[in-house]
């Protein structure tokens, strides 16, 4: 029945030699077969073996890749909490002191300043007392001169605080004053290109590129050697730009990145906080270009 | 010769059966096992390419894995660079405001208070002059009483920012002197327990420990609706600790963790700054306490 059909492989020879001699072949065969599937057994089990290890390793490394995933994940929530915060103290501590700044420069020019005036009048009508008196006209001619002197003092150190004009005639004029204030400091040249009508921008980012120029300003007389500065600041409805570029030695790159330029970083932290870019190049005796670009919501900076 | 031999297994049944049914049955074994045998080998096949998968998934994974490691570690690099960066930013900041602060002071005081001194004394030689006229005598009396007022207002614009007593006489006296102004401006009764010889404290650490009480004292008055504050500061040779305790309505978790709490941020830093621990405790109703604990190295701050 079953074994009178025809079979492939290792059994066809079946057929052709005598039962004896089959016999011996059959056996001899299932020995070396029995052999075999020893050894295909051994085979066989290594494999499962391999397989369930292959399987508990991947496993294993899937769960540690998970784990690895997680506080990867967790990690990165962790500093990125940290640094928003940390982001968030800088703007705050840069505004703090800016809020500061413009405290004492009110304190100082209306107590001080009121004050001051005040004591001019009364000197003015003093004089007209004592007009016949020559030391007592040269007095109080000494006096009015240390008033003015003193009056010069309180203005110049509220207008270092927080220029006025600033508030009152906005970003161009506050420029303009800051870069005749540096260009007598400094003895550098500077120059002034504005093609903006900066009215209806937002008060804080007015005062983030102020003091972003005033810091460039300062960058250029510390470090770059240059004779001529210029200040642009250009906008349409999109962007706004304010550059500061000078003719000096140039920046380097190692500069731009080293970890100390402290001040750098907080200007760009500075233009962050308006979603702005901080660009700084510098090609050696090229001269150093600060560039700040601000994405202008006139609609919102009108709010 | 090998036929003969006893054998194991499937075949053992070889001596006790015709040559026939033997062959008979050798053969339907042979035929069943190598249908098993196919099982068999479809079931090795399978296993081989069952581990090849495994190993490739394995090999795959494990690359996943080395990517996910580098990158983690990459990021987390690039996010604690940053961290570091902003820290340093902040810290910046605190000092650059407190270098500011010590500046206006000095200018308000040193340029304001020796004018007005200066016009002063030429007020009480002008007085000699018109001591006959009542009228002047008068006016006199009302410029040196306008002197006196504005070198008041000199003396607390410079104090409100730096008081000259931290540099001059040290932390202790400097919080004695601000409890007491505290106590006039909020109206809330503060005491002052210090035991400790601040000498050799580092002049940083000095001021970072004034601004932080200073912080805290803020935060009493415009949180805490408490009555009494107390101010303790102690140290031996190993530590140095700062307390403000009030008896308020006590801070919840959940102001402590806030975001906004950009101040408490602020204090932390400051204390970081030193190697310093700050930590805020508050039970509802049971009044805050502020504790900042730096480690005290008095060889290092007597460097």
């Amino acid at each position: 029945s079953a074994w009178t059909e025809e079979f492939p492989g290792r059994v066809h020879f079946l057929g052709h030699i005598s039962d004896r001699a089959r016999l011996a072949d059959l056996y001899a065969n299932a020995v070396l077969r029995m052999w075999s599937d020893d050894e295909l057994d051994r085979y066989r089990r290594h494999l499962e073996v391999m397989v369930k290890e292959r399987t508990l390793d991947l496993q294993r490394i899937n769960e540690r890749l998970q784990r690895e995933i997680g506080e990867r994940e967790g990690k990165e929530r962790e500093l990125k909490e940290t640094m928003e915060r940390l982001r968030a103290l800088s703007a705050g501590l840069q505004h703090a002191r800016e809020e500061e700044r413009r405290r004492i420069a009110m304190d100082v020019h209306d107590r001080l300043g009121q004050a001051l005036t005040g004591l001019k009048i009364n000197l003015s009508l003093l004089g007209r007392k004592v007009a016949g008196d020559a030391e007592s006209v040269e007095r109080l001619q000494s006096m009015s001169d240390l008033i003015d002197e003193t009056i010069r003092a309180v203005r110049e150190i509220s207008s270092d605080l927080r220029p006025g004009v600033l508030d009152d005639l906005g970003l161009v004029a506050a420029l303009d004053w800051q870069l005749k204030e540096f260009q007598d400091m400094a003895g550098i040249n500077c120059s002034l290109h504005a093609r903006l009508d900066d009215d209806s921008m937002d008060a804080g980012l007015r005062t983030a590129l102020f003091r972003i120029a005033q810091e460039a300003l300062t960058n250029v007389a510390r470090h770059s050697g240059a004779t001529h500065v210029e200040v642009r600041l250009a906008g349409d409805e999109n962007y706004l730009l304010l550059e500061v570029m000078d003719n000096g030695r140039g920046i380097r790159e190692e500069e731009i990145a080293s970890r100390g330029s402290l001040g750098i970083l907080g200007m760009k932290e500075r233009a962050r906080e308006f979603g702005g870019e901080l660009e700084i190049r510098g090609g050696d005796g090229e001269g150093t270009v600060l560039a700040v670009k601000v994405p202008f919501n006139r609609a919102g900076a009108r709010e």
